[in-house]
């Protein structure tokens, strides 16, 4: 056997109802479907059947940032907490991972550490965690503060609780538990250690109640694409979903991580690249362009101007919104998405209704809409040329927006030979061509 | 019909390996229960054959305070977080209660309020809380503290968070999600609400990102017997787990409790009070004589003596454990075990060594050695002499403890009529017999 050839990731990247923001009001999707369990059941089946390597949950600690007028009119409000829904679809599936997120702003690294690990042991090896530190101004509030600490503050102090995080995943030996019933001895002495960090955000002294991952640790994942985000990205993430609009900055992005992950002393392949896709499929380009249209015709304005001021941490209210986009300053919230609206914006020559429609499914993430051929072929140019090592794929709606991507993309890309036709391994961490990772601490 | 007869509620209260301390040794017992998910997911399908009302998790936020010696003779080192566990487990069950204890001392009220409302809604309304706060010493230490806050202040911080996960599980109204395609509204304008909250622990905006629950908002439980354990009990609980070796000490409590909750303005029957049980079984007395023996003969002296220990607060190494307890002061741990115990010792004329082998099974809790009808007459008396509304079953060792009673002490309670055949709802809160609580807020 030769070496096997380098192929696609993918990650389901699932919202409620899907990703676009008006996609509860499509007949064939499922309103219901953030708190709906037997609709995540179906998903995670039908990923798990399209050889997906992972679901993919964001999270907020609140509400959803919308204006008063436009919150009732999403299906953002209220769903399932990721790690105990993960956990329960967990038990009803084999072979796809799970990756939820979880701040690092209002959690304590203790509990984050053991409620993945937990999860790692109960899917046999199949967890990611998803860094990030909060930037929706309304989680502050429900957790006693006023504002979120500065963003250089929220990203040093993500950077000790990854830290911390990491070793108590390290507390115990692979082989610490002998469990000898004859001479009573549960694990062999040495087998555990102490982590007695003392840092300046947190002292914890450790161990971890929870034995060591099926796959070493749960792999872990980040999204930030800020400077500082791409530095800790570099330094500690094995798989980066981002959002790019343009080969051109995708390519950047990728190499610009790939180099910083060397000189953090990694390999490059140590870091799985992720650029989300927002594909809305037709059996032909026109039925593709229908569905779409269909969708953006039910984004109501209070909506669009509602989430489009949220994603650049400006109130838009009272703009023309035929008019131009106002200059966007930069702001203490999530700095690169503003960033990359304002250029789009600038460089398509958008108005504002015109910027909120186009991202009222995306969000700043790449959308393309086309035939299979046509959403592959976008997929097979940017993992070939330096811009991707797999994709988080967005559904724009639920479950029809994944199941048809499993039916008529999944097999497109197999017979490119793009993508696996089974299952590599057990875990997540070799379903990914991750390496396991060794204990950091284990003499 | 005629009024349903009042029954015995049961919870199956599940520590890894079996509650005594030396149950991994058993040849027959699940050494690796701890980490071993089909161990878990056997263990529920046999309570739910057996018609439990529910499991339920201790659980710590650190390791077992042992000694060091004794800690790599004990099982309780390293297993699944609660409610990750529990939600996978919703996932397999259709019917059994899941209770988990999460602590007041070092988490968030956003946090929990959201976890445990995502399990009721997984778990269609099968979701409990066991409120507690941190005695381990050990928690501390992972929490940036080097001690935990006073009994008193753990009990102020308590109260508050109750009152918040409260208050945060009304932020919607039952009926508030509409999701009304046509029109574009999602919820119904005045169906949620914010809680601001503002108190001496907490500040919370709300409202929780989780729809209001199938069963009003997951059970309420216990288990502090110390007097501030009980008087917030009396306020909001919906069923106490609790420690009584003398039916003499479970009436006082139980009567005390009932009037306490008569006091808060709340019926009697809205608590349910059940007396920890740990039952040894044979088919005859004999036989479980022999059972008993041979796990208290596999109790290594240094286990023992770091179980006594930690329990009553005191070190005890170099005291002579065939002498008498030492006096024990009152702690700001635990306070009411320690109590329990040195009465214990006091009244039996025990040494350390005794009452070390005695608590080695069911730690303070009412141990009950003989044949099913024994059993079930000790359930019988304490249910209908005002002790117990039911009992939180303790398996000396698992699975064989948990599947003997089922087999054995279940069908001996139904024949005399004292507990269920068929459950009787379709939530844990139907099946406990409990009200559904209406939206303390809603108009």
């Amino acid at each position: 056997m030769g070496e096997a050839r380098r192929q696609i990731k993918l990650g389901a990247f699932l919202h409620e109802t899907g990703h676009h923001v008006a996609a509860w009001r499509l007949p064939e999707a499922q309103a219901d479907g953030g708190a709906n369990f037997a609709h995540y059941v179906e998903l995670a089946r039908i990923a798990e059947r399209g050889r997906f390597d992972m679901l993919f949950l964001a999270d907020t600690v609140g509400l959803w940032q919308g204006h008063e007028a436009a919150l009732n009119r999403t299906a953002r409000v209220a769903y399932f907490e990721p790690l105990t829904l993960l956990s329960a679809l967990a038990a009803v599936t084999r072979h796809i991972g799970f990756v939820a997120t979880a701040t690092t702003t209002y959690n304590e690294p203790y509990q984050i550490a053991r409620q993945f690990a937990s999860l790692d042991l109960i899917s046999g090896g199949r967890a990611g965690w998803n860094l990030v530190t909060s930037s929706n101004p309304t989680e502050a509030f429900n957790f006693s503060r006023n504002a979120h600490p500065a963003h250089a503050d929220r990203y040093a102090r993500a950077r000790e609780f990854a830290d911390v995080v990491l070793g108590l995943w390290d507390s115990w030996d692979d082989e610490a538990f002998i469990r000898d019933k004859e001479s009573g001895v549960f694990f062999k002495p040495g087998g555990m250690r102490e982590l007695n960090h003392a840092g300046a955000a947190f002292q914890v002294r450790g161990p971890l109640n929870v034995p060591r991952s099926p796959q070493g640790h749960p792999v872990l994942v980040q999204a930030g694409s800020s400077e500082a985000g791409r530095s800790l990205a570099a330094e500690t993430a094995e798989a980066i979903f981002t959002a790019h609009q343009t080969l051109g900055d995708a390519q950047e992005f990728y190499a610009d991580v790939k180099v910083k992950t060397v000189a953090s002393g990694r390999h490059p392949d140590d870091v799985k690249i992720m650029p989300g896709i927002f594909p809305v499929l037709g059996r032909t380009a026109q039925e593709a362009q229908d569905k779409f249209e269909r969708l953006q015709a039910l984004v109501h304005p209070d909506v669009g101007l509602s989430l489009l001021s949220g994603m650049i941490g400006v109130d838009l209210r009272g703009h023309d919104v035929d008019g131009p986009l106002p200059f966007i300053p930069e702001s203490e919230g999530g700095k690169s998405r503003a960033v990359l609206l304002s250029e789009l914006a600038r460089r398509e020559h958008l108005s504002i209704r015109q910027l909120y429609l186009r991202i009222a499914g995306a969000r700043g993430h790449k959308q393309v809409i086309g035939t299979p051929a046509q959403i592959a072929d976008h997929m097979e140019e940017w993992f070939v040329s330096g811009a991707a090592d797999g994709f988080n794929v967005m559904p724009p709606y639920l479950p029809g927006g994944l199941s048809d991507f499993v039916e008529l993309v999944t097999p497109e890309l197999q017979r490119r030979g793009l993508f696996r036709r089974d299952y590599e391994g057990r875990t997540l961490r070799e379903n990914l061509g991750l390496r396991r990772p060794s204990n950091r601490t284990q003499g």
